[in-house]
């Protein structure tokens, strides 16, 4: 049973909600009974009103009305973080960035997008596409995560060995910070230098220090070529040298490592994702996107010309057809497979440095296994970022023992100053971890940034820090 | 004749500050009478005492000293910036990084560097190179300018359209905060959304914030292969589109842009800058480095004659040998000519939109013509950035006149959205332009900043806002 919100208060706060918001601006239950806090369960939302303003201004009287009612706020953007960083509480009042939905400008002399903050990563992808340019993070949840939940999150993905993450795309942001100051930081030029960076307050933080309402990012020209090869490759120094190699093409927009015991387990699953032969240590997806057929193809060739050569491949398959790519693409993406085969499991979005990845792999199962003898994984990693997906199953006890397994991989990753999360974040769910794995110096720092923005928690109150 | 702070509490200030600094650590007058807080004109230092810490602990007592003694802080780096942010008063203490000048390590696997804030970015690009590897932050005051200042100031320079400004090249910092804080965050990974991101804090605030102690930069594989050419252009909008037929090239590391002003100037300077015949609207100087001799001057001579074949370009040359490519940048490198034509100029570091910059640099001549018929200007800029330089002189009168002189094209900037500073910052001599230029949200979200982290503007109080 959830305690709701009730009373004369929250009457009153309905009232000065919907003066603000105007005719569909707020939804109260049971509009918003099926939406969830999380892409992957049921969370129910606890608050008694979603507020949807739909632009800044609305914004800022919806934070003002909560504050003076004494709610907070927690962002809703498309709801696909893993992290909790969306679940809500009865005192919180959720914004949700939907209804500001509008590709405002796609400058095609510039090379930039200026987008409201609810449009879905896919949305603005195929705007782009249809001017012959490209926005170039791109991640799984890309048909509802949105352009502000991606900023506040600093999402990463599949690009980000050649574009970096969602912060390296960014040129401006508009948002609204806890007291209802709009700061229209919406910058369209890639060098400026005019006073502090305001869009990196917005930038990874989560929501906790202001609301991104509206962003101008930075697109390139769609990319008309593309390459795809699947090698298998016996050792991790090889796959280092196989990294260093596939990097002399500046071309190269992916560079995905599959560990043997995700690899087997997709071959086995009779789903058509066994284009080699299972029991080699790594299988690496390489992904080289580019303008410019007659030299991409050329440089290609003779990477994985040099790679067979150089003797670090054991095996190998080039796609040569688009069919072909998306089958190659289609064995690293097989979550479902995976929770097939193990049911539960605990997923890690884990960083190390590249000359210690293999040790902490190994060591994180060794670690495991003498606790839970039991113990299944699947391990992959976007390889040339420092980013490593474990999955983790125990059986029927994977989720009530979560927090146990997850302390065994924080510990050996701490060991090797490797980073708890490498771009799902810390939402709700990974906060207890924060105190533990960084530094006094910088929980003062990110307390004292924090404190000075919203010094009643006003913000996402139960995010981060 | 220099005030300068005396008294029995500078001696007892001197005092310990020796003790915390020990041999070497503390100079005094007349030790430091020939610096400079300027790199074109003798700006003497104000100060009492340089404090030259050798570790971030012995920094962050001499800033406790400071405080307790009312002294400011002024940071030194490499004194090469040109918006006055070396400049002191007679109550502070310079803080020089300048003992701090150890490169710590050099990791070839993962392609980056810990550097100490000291370090010159030449020493860092030569120690890189010996590895085989590339700082790709490069700019023309490299042999002085260090990574703590590159950092605080963003800088740019000649190769932003391919690898970014420094904000981009970094992955940690550890730094002092104003009440001696020490927050090391030496992040080493390209992935790691572990809490806000607290390089941030230190980068492009120019130390208003903290003062940057030591870096984690990324480094690449170093270029083995520069491929120079130097095209004559009639009109901007051929340049834009010679710009997106480069940017088709992946390996695109300059795109220089040279106003017939400019150029002309160089060519009748009998300096052998005269690669091309003079007189044609603009000059564009194209770079591209990369790692594969035969794939990326194929693309370059694709390039180049696609771009004649669309009759983008009236003219041109290509370098055919080391000293050809450097007799190209010659061309671009001719600031002691301007310097020699114009006897003093104000020199301009501004950014525009692509879409704009034609307008932004008539208009602004126009409107300069029209209050002083005598002026004379050059112009250049790194056009894939946004951002041009304007050289600008009016006579005699040049160096009084010059708050007018950049009202004048402040304000047409302000009407094109463009930035009144691109890559030097705002400094001291800025400061009076910041409000000005920049929204109420901005300049309100600046402040909560600086006040949270310094409320008594102990460091560097002069500089930014």
């Amino acid at each position: 049973m959830v305690e709701l919100a009730s009373g004369e208060g929250v009457a009153s706060l309905r009232a000065e909600l919907s003066a603000i918001l105007g005719d569909g601006g707020l939804l109260e239950r049971p509009d918003f009974e099926t939406r969830s806090c999380d892409p992957f369960r049921h969370v129910p939302i606890l608050s008694p009103f979603i507020a949807r303003p739909s632009d800044a201004h609305q914004l800022s009287a919806v934070i003002e009305a909560a504050a003076a009612h004494d709610f907070c706020i927690v962002t809703h953007g498309g709801r696909t973080g893993v992290a909790g960083g969306a679940f809500t509480r009865p005192d919180s009042i959720v914004v949700s960035l939907e209804r500001m939905n509008r590709i405002e400008e796609i400058c095609e002399v510039d090379q930039l997008a200026v987008v409201q903050a609810g449009v879905p990563i896919q949305a603005l992808h195929e705007a782009a596409e249809a001017r012959g340019l490209f926005y170039p993070v791109d991640l799984g949840a890309k048909g509802s995560a949105t352009l502000g939940g991606t900023i506040s999150t600093n999402a990463g993905g599949n690009h980000v060995v050649r574009w970096g993450m969602t912060r390296q795309n960014l040129l401006g942001v508009e948002g609204v910070l806890a007291d209802g100051t709009i700061v229209s930081s919406l910058n369209r030029l890639v060098k400026n230098n005019t006073g502090y960076d305001l869009k990196q307050l917005f930038t990874g933080t989560e929501g906790t220090i202001g609301i991104v309402t509206k962003a101008v990012v930075k697109l390139v020209a769609m990319p008309t070529t593309q390459s795809v090869a699947l090698v298998a490759v016996d050792g991790m120094s090889k796959v280092l040298s196989l990294l260093n190699l596939a990097r002399a093409m500046p071309t190269l927009s992916a560079f995905e490592v599959m560990w043997r015991d995700y690899y087997d387990l997709m071959a086995a699953s009779n789903s058509g994702r066994r284009p080699l032969e299972p029991g080699h240590s790594y299988y690496v997806l390489v992904e080289s996107m580019g303008n410019d057929q007659e030299a991409d193809e050329a440089a290609f060739e003779r990477f994985v010309h040099q790679a067979t050569q150089q003797d670090l491949v054991v095996d190998g398959v080039v796609a040569s057809s688009e069919k072909q790519r998306r089958d190659l693409w289609h064995v690293r993406e097989g979550s479902e497979i995976i929770v097939r085969e193990f049911g539960k499991i605990v997923s890690f979005d884990i960083s190390a440095e590249l000359g210690s990845i293999e040790q902490v792999v190994e060591e994180a199962y060794a670690a495991l296994r003498q606790r839970f003898p039991q113990v299944r994984g699947t391990t992959f990693g976007h390889l040339g970022d420092n980013n490593i997906h474990l999955g983790i199953g125990i059986g029927e006890e994977t989720v009530e023992r979560t927090a146990e397994i997850e302390e065994i991989v924080f510990d050996v990753l701490a060991r090797h100053h490797g980073a708890i999360t490498a771009e799902h974040g810390i939402g709700t769910l990974k906060r207890q971890f924060l105190r533990k794995y960084l530094s006094e110096g910088e929980m003062a720092a990110m307390r004292r940034m924090r404190d000075a923005f919203d010094p009643d928690r006003r913000l996402n109150p139960d995010v981060m820090l």
